[in-house]
């Protein structure tokens, strides 16, 4: 193996160098298109105060561009020969354009330099969940209208309670997406912030034209304080986890509904074949395994955010300690927006059985209906609370219908108001 | 006990009553002041529909009003007597009102009810959070003034690395908590939705007016689905969590940065002795107590957010288990927003010691500006490096001061640009 | 208020004291009569070193009891006028016996004498753990013999599997609490170790008689180097927590089938009106608030846990972070005792309904049975279970008696085998 | 790929099927060798019931024999072609014996299979645990005598308090290990239960004899309930994962004395070279970061406990979220096995500078000595505590070896019985 930092070829010990390194050099596959584009920016501000020529530039950038093919490729491939994505890249560039390749780690560390990798990588995950959120929430809203004003029971406690909608329970969920894309959006404006050019934590001895890289790689401001951009290792990243864990939380709710709406006792849902297997030994099953690991994906966010702090009980400036945030980073992203990736077709294809829903609902579910019909009229509402309690049902004759059309404050089955969320979506564009 | 729910005198047995009402009363006591004022609110959206007339409301808003005064001065109690704080409210409206203190829940549930409360709770957490993170900026940046260009050695790894300042310390935990104050007003727009008017979790059959309430509270939008109000609890509370455990990741940090700074070893820092402890056994000691447990304080952050995460794995709808949600938020933003609260005074009191910082600085920590000078000057990177780790220290003369006024990227010990964190921090107000 | 380390009057600021004590005198309520009881076995470990004759002894040893009586009765409190416990106990201690108290502090140090304390609460905390699992297995037999064959679904991702017997379900449960009561007893004999005597970390300069202490207060071992002491704390916490995490657990996943069970489809299951309450809003419902409150108990243990481990991230030696193991330690087993402590009784009294669980066992749940009868015959197990799965249900008689008595493999509903479970929990006592 | 439970060629979506596999085939290389074990027995379990005759197993035996050398030579590789270790075992083997591994699944599920594979892995790796806690005690209480009463300053809060030895030190973390090994060892003990025989959940019509294939596989105890097998799943990795985290609870408060000892600050500490590396960009860096990813390690297992919870939340009986219990335990025995396996060595190698602790020692640290010895004399201790308060240092002449020396209670410096742990440690093996 090749270290930049090793001028001898002292023996070293495997298993520590094993140790040392990691998943690094398979993590770091993720970053390394990221490390790339800001290696070029980076090459580019380093030109603007002589460090490269003009000729000198071209060929850097164009091998750099290169490698990011080759890479893509697989032509170039990151593994164990190499300590970590970084020391590849510069060994890459440097069999490429020699001594320029050399140069290339000029005003930078490898501090800043996995910051602003991670960094960058963080904005284009959080931009992808934001997709996801939003089409999650499309879908959601789609659905919504499909099954306008389709009767079926409201439950809390799991217990029947009132009459409520298919529409309604998927317009919850599409607020829900658009929160979710809304929270996300905000992190990604938190979080894009420029740490290049603050090397180890103590900035520079050359005139580095850190606006030049901060525009460049479509920064909205500064990571000023270079002491600041290693402190914050970690923390961007816990921002940047609860925004995806914010929608997982909702995928495990949806998930759970789904599990339950497809037992053969609620019986009101069924899932397409595609997300349901067989078992090895019971020959009789269809299970919906999708819908249950849809269901697990949220606990890797929330294991990788445990990990992250505690990891992250440090005094300030570097530490190798840090390293040990990127795998559950890169771990929850990898996992939680491939969960979410599969929602969106999952959500357009799951069936609501209509009388089924329809079994499900029971006079009895009219109660608040009439207690809340009393206190309109003048009862005060714990005495028409008391008073229906005595006899639920008697003499009742409202339908489920009638129930949801009575139901008219925004929002509620009656007046749903997806107009409202419509536009919140559209607004997210 | 009295419950809104029962209108009987069945037997209960205490233990299972102790164990419902776990320790709701003590947690609503933050909460009821919030309460008081969201059923202010939903008792003129009733007056809107006819509910109470005017006179009728004008008693029961002098009445919640009282209420408030009462329980501020504690001429009201909420204790054990109680199940929770919206049946000691209703209650005590009543003593009050009579039947019209019976009409108030008219068109809500104690679920929308704690889902409002809680939410202005958090508004208002994240208002001070915002605040606090504000005043400790303002505080580092003053400090940052106070020493500039003071040297003192960088550290990584806790070994000395480069020269840096006192400035640039101070400047980099004004950044951090700017950024903390930015993620926390995102947070606090995030949250700021309604609520109120949901019910149980399907609205009502009435015309409650949820777009007064929601401008009458202050709030920014509707929350506008009943299914997503009641799925919501615990997602917006482990959202402003995650602020508030950004800011304490810094308090973290500094902390153990003055932990390692006071002591004898590194002995640069001073601290008040208000802010030190005595030992019981040992007369020769004053101990850093503030500074540890405002290191601590992340921790039940942290744990609140698990307890949290752990209990949210449920379906739609609203389920006991939500209560438990309730006790670690309080608990978190009670001992976090404490914490911040001392920093500001701490940090402005806090004393370096110039000629120990002196002390830790070594001719090697210049090593990095000679290899960068050499790379200035045309030497590839790469090469300096090896050239400069041969003999580190050899001919070296410069002064700490050379070093510093050399460090001119944006943000570094030579170029510190407080002008740039004063500016945000003016656009935080 | 009156701290131990301090000799003069200095002014102090309230805010401080106040973030300094957080909880301590609330928490320590549950730690005064085990510092008590450990205090009075330092006085007879001090006694025998001759730092009080018999008679001082006689005097401090009464004093304590009499102490720990009205600490009982409530004629003493521990309030905010008290730094902690300890600083009350030797502060009540010198009221009464005077110059006595001010010797009961002679080689030993908060750190030790907060350490023996917890130590012996946890261990209290333990063996009633073991005695709840205990209870609580023993129920789950009773109940098992009590429904001895009765079918009924057997479910794997919530579908219908394969026929079950409610016996096996309750003996599933029995199996679970007397393992839980095993690991909570090895945990209990592992922390069974005495720190008393190791002062602040370093010894004393007295020949303190540690054998004696740590038979007398029923210690199997000495806990020996007194660096280790002070860094085991919250260590002994955390395996302490999780063994109580063990037993929630399993009262979650039991908690979770009677919150499926009882809901109206599946409808299995009654619970005791004493398990259920009412709602504000709506008349009709009864709502299995206690089971659900048994769920989220597990998640105030997984969050305390996080907590303790997130503040444990430190040096060698005490530093008054470890304060902040306490408030989450007392809290998870308060809280977590408390769940377990209702559970036999709720377990004693469900009733499972024999009709509706035998409607949900369909005929495609012998599949299994008959896919391994071929097998059984000669036929290869996947080509068995390719032919069955052809036609799942063709032809099939077999009743769910027939399919349970078949089920012979030991544990397994044709073979239940209590008597092994029997003798495990006998093993326990 | 090919899969156990699909009969014909529908089209699958590789999304879908990419989601459900996860990195159950790679997780599944460390589980296959025990998915052998396991299969063997199973097997010769069969034959016992006569679904194999001798013959017939003696060749599936030696094919899985086969199969296992060729899995360890690289023969065989575990890859994406497979959905999971145990369809790719079941494949293997069809292809070597034919109809016979088409036998193999006769009267278990994968439920089982991956229980007891598990459950075999955990068992290696708690015993794994052990050795290294045990080699780490070893190391520990070589270089406490080594170090035989070399004075070093004890610290609490990071402050200056009281001499100590490095002896004691070292002692201490021999403790700590033991009672590693200990609690690692009653949790092997716990978890060594057979769950093979209980197929999906419910047992099978076989007259399985689960009392051999217990034995065979060495486990001291049946797990015998079908439901509590699948119920069990997690929290048996949680019980494991807690030993390994005391265990790094202990290598994180070590690998932190041992950042501090390292520092210029400190300086009391040399590491040798080979655990520490170069900076990429600054030449005088040497940094010891094995010794902070030593301190890291703990935070894996942190997130994998809170992983695993998070999961848990569920009814009874198998889901495949459960599936993602298994990442999170193979990665942190992976991660925390390696950090605990560098320890031996590096502890054997650590050097202490005698001159430099010295130097470290202050007189005010005797005043502890002084306060007890005054109370040893019979003034009441608060009171000599007082007195030496006023003036800590006066005419005090005594040096570190007396301070040491007068240290007598078991344990402390004086005293440290070093003997106690040797026989603690011998009694482990």
């Amino acid at each position: 193996m090749n270290y930049l930092w090793r001028s001898d070829n002292a023996d070293t010990d495997e298993d520590i160098m094993r140790f040392l390194a990691g998943d690094d050099v398979v993590l770091d596959r993720e970053l390394l298109p990221y490390d790339i584009a800001a290696t070029t920016a980076h090459a580019e501000g380093l030109a603007r105060i002589g460090i490269f020529n003009d000729a000198e530039l071209e060929q850097v950038s164009q091998a750099l561009q290169a490698i990011a093919e080759d890479f893509a490729s697989g032509a170039l491939v990151l593994d164990q020969r190499f300590e970590d994505g970084h020391s590849a890249l510069e060994s890459w560039l440097c069999e490429r354009v020699g001594d320029l390749g050399a140069r290339i780690h000029t005003g930078r560390s490898r501090n800043d330099q996995v910051l602003v990798a991670t960094r960058l990588y963080l904005r284009d995950a959080l931009d992808h969940l934001v997709h996801l959120c939003r089409l999650s929430a499309e879908t959601c809203l789609q659905q919504a209208g499909q099954y306008r004003g389709v009767p079926m029971a409201g439950y809390t406690h799991l217990q029947r309670a009132v009459v409520s909608t298919v529409e309604v329970w998927f317009a919850g969920y599409a607020e829900a997406f658009i929160d979710d894309a809304m929270i996300a959006r905000a992190t990604r404006e938190w979080i894009n912030a420029n740490p290049l050019g603050t090397a180890a934590g103590f900035g520079v001895n050359l005139d580095l034209d850190r606006e030049y890289t901060t525009e460049a790689l479509g920064f909205d401001r500064l990571q000023l304080n270079p002491a600041y951009t290693q402190n914050s290792r970690g923390k961007f990243e816990i921002q940047a986890l609860t925004a995806l864990s914010q929608a997982l939380l909702d995928v495990r709710r949806l998930a759970w509904d789904l599990s339950l709406f497809t037992t053969a006792e609620f019986g009101s849902v069924t899932l397409p074949e595609a997300y349901t297997t067989g078992s090895s030994i019971m020959p009789n099953k269809r299970n919906p395994d999708v819908v249950e690991l849809l269901r697990a994906a949220c606990a890797t966010v929330d294991g990788a955010i445990t990990e992250i702090n505690s990891v992250l009980s440090l005094p300030g400036g570097y530490h190798r300690d840090l390293q040990a945030t990127k795998g559950p980073t890169l771990r929850a992203f990898h996992r939680g927006l491939a969960a979410l990736g599969l929602l969106p077709a999952l959500l357009s294809e799951v069936r609501f059985d209509h009388d089924k829903l329809r079994e499900a609902i029971e006079p009895a579910m009219y109660a608040t209906d009439r207690a809340i019909e009393l206190a309109a009229k003048g009862v005060a509402f714990r005495d028409a609370y008391h008073e229906v309690k005595k006899s639920v049902t008697d003499g009742e004759t409202r339908t489920p219908e009638d129930s949801i059309a009575a139901r008219i404050s925004a929002g509620a089955a009656g007046n749903p108001r997806l107009d409202i969320l419509q536009q919140r979506l559209a607004a997210l564009k």
